[in-house]
């Protein structure tokens, strides 16, 4: 049951059939195969004709236009073919725009496959000095936009957890993906990928498949999230799927915990585990933090921490690794007042959302205003609401393409059942769409979970503003009656007794109080009892209660920061031929808070005066805390830029005179001219957002620049 | 060997006996004892003679004169005990400093014992909303003032390490401390904690302890971090030292590896770490990093990160945990010039270090002037150097006492072989002298034990201008001479021969010369061999090269963060008495740029108007991100200046009308007055350091503060 949560964010939706664009390929396609499959027919019924009359031997004419209408029908099969394949091989030019961006980001050492020189470890991987640049940027912004604008308590626990928290959690039981292993070598291979693989293969390759078969090969895809260990093993043993490498049988599925295990201290007794996820350091010290905020709700901690998952055999580079940053808000309230204050600063945000309903009935993600989600009850709450809002926010400041961003609500068989409503964040990239931040509401279940295992209560006080009269139901089991009547089974009888909800004691009493006795389920003795009126009084009381005393619930925004780094570096790519149009250049069009670096200042020639310059106004930049790089090798301007270009620097000034320099910007290329004295202060004054590009723009004079520049 | 390196950040130097304050302790200590010993023996001669005086029953003037002077003996023994007592319970009262600290940083949520609710694990500490605000402006500072301010590569590693990496660093064989288990119940305990409360204890509380004896108990601590696994067994079973639970007998000492062990991947046959520092990571990308800056040298990576060690039985709060941020720089330079470019700027600066000789000679720490410290060669180059005086000033910045800190260099014995020099600084705490950054050049070690052990050379260039002649001289055994004289011998005489150094060459070419024949040690043989001048011909040969390819040394500048913020806490704590003289308060004065909140903005009394006010300068701060609190409870201004103080958050705004308001500092508790349109401003310009307060207090109006107020 907790299973929907522990995938939270390790289960991007790439199967899900009903993403914007493709439900409409998936409906071409289909015609398409329909028609290959009449042609098909059509081409053997033609042939059969043709063998009969060349066997009868008609006359020369009738069978020349005989083979002649084959051979029409053979061409237009063909192009019919062409075009399937076509269709199907769409993702091709995907995987050569993922290649080429991915090229570059390992080029310039955005990220490293870590420990290279031992030939690397599956599924951990180094941010290089740009990339690592980005993240801190990215965490920055966060801190910001999240912690302080909301006034949140950060907190910062660590990463090995004890074996008691993991388990009240659940992640000790349930933190798993099913395995399968070749039986002869023991390799391990995660069950739903060699499904998965499967299905695609046969869809993208096999250009006979039946209409039919395609649809359940997809239905299979679509399910695979859902299906049990005996679901997964009977599909493998029905489509006879063998191990990839060696062809060897494979076992039935089985749970492997995803978790990294280790002992805690010297004596090997103590076992823990590197934490799955932040979250839980955030509700063992709910207490504490309660007392922190002045025992007042709704409040929200933060952390941004290392989580751990040691997959079965990572694939998609960035996007599925063992080792991973998340930023997690654990947002406190009064279940019966999920209100917020700020809720109206976003409720005019409009932008692509895609609830349950649009997903069932085939839909696509469509255009809605926040408040309008919010007010016809499509969103749960105006919490789930506001933070919707902040994360859309947050995505498309750091740079996400707003049209390939997306919140898509999670399904009733996606949610555990205690969660209210949950949300992802989907961003688009060339691996499909990709899960980057999950904004749930799990009502009381962590805190309860916690404070059952641990046996200290994680709840919140209400105090009356003067003490409240509240009525409350009585049951009282008269135990002398109940001994004489059931002796030894007493107690369980009590105890079934008072276990009874409001609305069975009320029934128990009407029928009581009508008929003098009434046969009573005792579950724990396994059989129905009589209980008469003497046994039991059921009466109503009136109490004085000066505080309500309940459990919060947690609404949890989490955010996979390396996931949305990598889309991030997809979104912000594009190349342009260079001046001399003989070469494509790379550009990451970073917006200033991103960028990894915000400034090139280079001298135009190798000249002392002028290195004496840029050496001034990197002094200056520093001060500001800008980081910058100055780059006086020899080489062609036109190339310097293009190698600043390649790392998403937005700014570059050039020295060209001792007096004057130039700024250009990144994406423009439009170049202005800045007395010395004041380039670091519209450095700046740009990066940090004070002033924009156009009015630096609308400010200096342009500078043209010459053939030679670029 | 590497041992000095591996427990670099390990082992604070608590035990050296050769502290700034503790040297003259020391001798008084031993004068105390000394004389404490003499008036025993005095009081027991005294005994003697009035008990014989009574026996020969002589004259009772007699006796009582004698008795008198050993009352008076008695009272100056007892004098000198007290004095001894009080000497040897100066602990008492850091003891008692540190438990009001550690009260009120525990109870303010500085910090929190990990996973509480589940009565916590040891060793293991969550930051709580200030402590990782704190955290979070010490690392700010820490990426302006090192790798911005240097343009560093900053790099960002997993946590999870493949064995083989942690083998070649040497982690896997010596990252072990030593153990020792009671021999019945199988608890673990560190060895040399044991022998250390054994030596403590006696040290503090036995007043009949001989000097000398003492001075053993003393060299004993000074020794054990250089004791091997026999010695401190040897000194366990000497001092009859037993496991302090249930003082059964101990076992020996053995080695126990403290890097907390997992495996990756589904197979559990692939073994890996949780890394003890970050530098590995930045190793095994040398050659991309490299590459990166453009093939030059010298440059800096950097990393901030988790690190992580099991230890056998964690004490000292903060200061030993299992899991802690490390911030770490390699530095990278050729080994033949280790100049520093920016070396004049931190050249003047002075502060107290402390060298070999003066620990060796039992002198204190001196102030000295980096650049005389690096110009006699006390400090080994000036790249070091210019680290030393980084150092110095990234501390003093954060708050660090600069009386309290101290660069102590590594005796011979502390550092690895390999080590051309190493500084700790410490800074002196509750606990002792803390280690909290180590700053060593390390040669190029850690570069060749990855190129050796991945078979990937890890290596710079310099190319020359024009190609250089370089004498080389070349050793030719002659093998057929060689293998008539040695027979099956004769390919490790080839071997010694080839093996030998330019000088061992030259002396043998002499003597060959001159005497036609020489004795020549092979060692693999074990013995001397008659080679005559037929076997070997040794002559130099001149070469042209291109380029010299060599390992670049490493200077590297290793941070423990919670090390650091721990005596940060110390040393900004202080107490002070109430307005109304009945309670001591607490203060932390924390400099602004480390404060966990800058700001807190009360209305003077509640009332809408006041908190409109307040709410208008909090969304000012918010967007300059200025991190605040707004307190609109209703307690006395006074009690809430209290709180904030404990906080240590430097200012404060008081609004108590709606055109101007009151700011207040922290430490000197003066207030100047405002408009409310400027109070944001100024608190960012003197929360961020572009003003200082003493500006401020020059600026606006004072304000005195009514009775009322404090």
């Amino acid at each position: 049951m907790l299973l929907s949560h522990l995938r939270a964010i390790s289960k991007a939706t790439f199967t899900k059939p009903l993403s914007l664009s493709s439900s409409s390929m998936a409906s071409t396609e289909e015609t398409l195969r329909k028609t290959l499959a009449d042609k098909l027919s059509a081409v053997e019924l033609q042939g059969n004709t043709v063998r009969s009359l060349k066997a009868s031997s008609a006359p020369k004419p009738d069978i020349d236009a005989a083979v002649q209408a084959l051979n029409a029908l053979k061409l237009e099969k063909t192009s019919i073919e062409k075009s399937l394949q076509s269709l199907l091989s769409a993702s091709d030019s995907r995987e050569a725009f993922r290649q080429s961006v991915v090229n570059t980001l390992e080029r310039r050492l955005f990220y490293i496959p870590s420990f290279k020189i031992y030939r690397g470890v599956a599924g951990l991987y180094d941010y290089g000095p740009p990339g690592c640049a980005v993240k801190s940027n990215v965490l920055s912004f966060w801190r910001q936009h999240f912690v302080l604008e909301e006034n949140m308590l950060e907190v910062d626990c660590p990463c090995v957890t004890p074996e008691i928290v993991l388990k009240a959690s659940g992640h000790v039981e349930k933190f798993t993906d099913l395995m399968v292993k070749d039986e002869k070598t023991g390799t391990c291979y995660r069950a739903d990928h060699l499904l998965k693989d499967y299905c695609n293969e046969k869809l993208q390759k096999d250009l006979t498949l039946s209409s039919d078969k395609a649809a359940e090969l997809k239905h299979v895809l679509a399910m695979l999230d859902d299906f049990s260990s005996q679901e997964l093993g009977a599909k493998i043993k029905e489509y006879g799927i063998t191990a990839p490498e060696t062809k060897n049988p494979l076992s039935d599925p089985y749970p492997f915990n995803l978790m990294f295990q280790t002992s805690i201290g010297p004596s090997g007794l103590a076992s823990g585990f590197m934490r799955p996820e932040t979250a839980q350091g955030i509700f063992v010290n709910f207490k504490d933090l309660y007392y922190y905020n002045g025992n007042k709700l709704p409040f929200a901690a933060a952390q941004i921490g290392q989580a751990f998952r040691n997959e079965i055999s990572p694939r998609q580079g960035l996007l599925r690794v063992r080792e991973f940053t998340l930023a997690e808000i654990e947002h406190f309230v009064d279940p019966e007042d999920k209100s917020h204050p700020k809720y109206a600063e976003v409720a005019d945000l409009e932008f692509f959302m895609f609830p349950r309903e649009e997903q069932m009935s085939g839909q696509s993600a469509k255009r809605l205003r926040l408040g309008e989600a919010v007010s016809k009850g499509i969103v749960n709450n105006e919490t789930l609401g506001y933070f919707i809002g902040r994360v859309y926010l947050f995505l498309t400041h750091l740079g996400i393409d707003k049209d390939r961003l997306r919140f898509r609500q999670h399904l009733a068989n996606e949610m555990a059942h205690y969660a209210a409503d949950c949300w992802d964040a989907e961003i688009e990239c060339s691996y499909g769409w990709i899960e980057c931040v999950g904004i749930a509401d799990r009502s009381a279940y962590d805190l309860r979970a916690h404070s059952e295992k641990s046996g200290v209560a994680l709840v919140a006080h209400e105090k009356f503003s003067e003490p409240k009269e509240v009525e409350k139901l009585v049951i009282t089991p008269i135990k002398k009656e109940l001994g004489l009547a059931f002796k030894g089974n007493q107690k369980k009888v009590v105890e079934a007794l008072e276990a009874m909800n409001e609305k069975e004691a009320l029934d128990l009493k009407a029928a009581l109080e009508s008929k003098g006795e009434v046969e009573f389920e005792v579950c724990t003795l396994g059989k129905t009892v009589t209980i008469n009126k003497n046994m039991v009084t059921v009466h109503k009381e009136i109490r004085k209660e000066h505080q309500r005393v309940f459990t919060p619930s947690v609404i949890e925004p989490s955010f996979g920061i390396g996931r949305i780094i990598y889309c991030l570096f997809e979104h912000a790519f594009y190349t342009r031929a260079s001046k001399a149009g003989d070469e494509q250049l790379n550009v990451f069009r970073f917006p200033a808070l991103v960028a990894p670096i915000k400034c090139t200042v280079f001298p135009l020639v190798q000249n002392q005066k002028y290195e004496e310059v840029a050496k001034l106004i990197s002094k200056s930049l520093t001060a500001a805390g800008i980081s910058h790089k100055i780059d006086i090798t020899g080489t062609s301007i036109g190339k310097r830029y293009a190698r600043t270009d390649e790392l998403g620097v937005p700014f570059a000034v050039t020295v060209d005179s001792t007096t004057s320099v130039t700024i250009r910007e990144r994406d423009s290329k439009d170049q202005v001219r800045v007395d010395v004295e004041n380039a670091a202060s519209v450095i700046r004054e740009v990066s940090e957002g004070q002033r924009t590009w156009e009015d630096v723009w609308a400010t200096f004079p342009h500078h043209s620049s010459t053939a030679a520049d670029e």
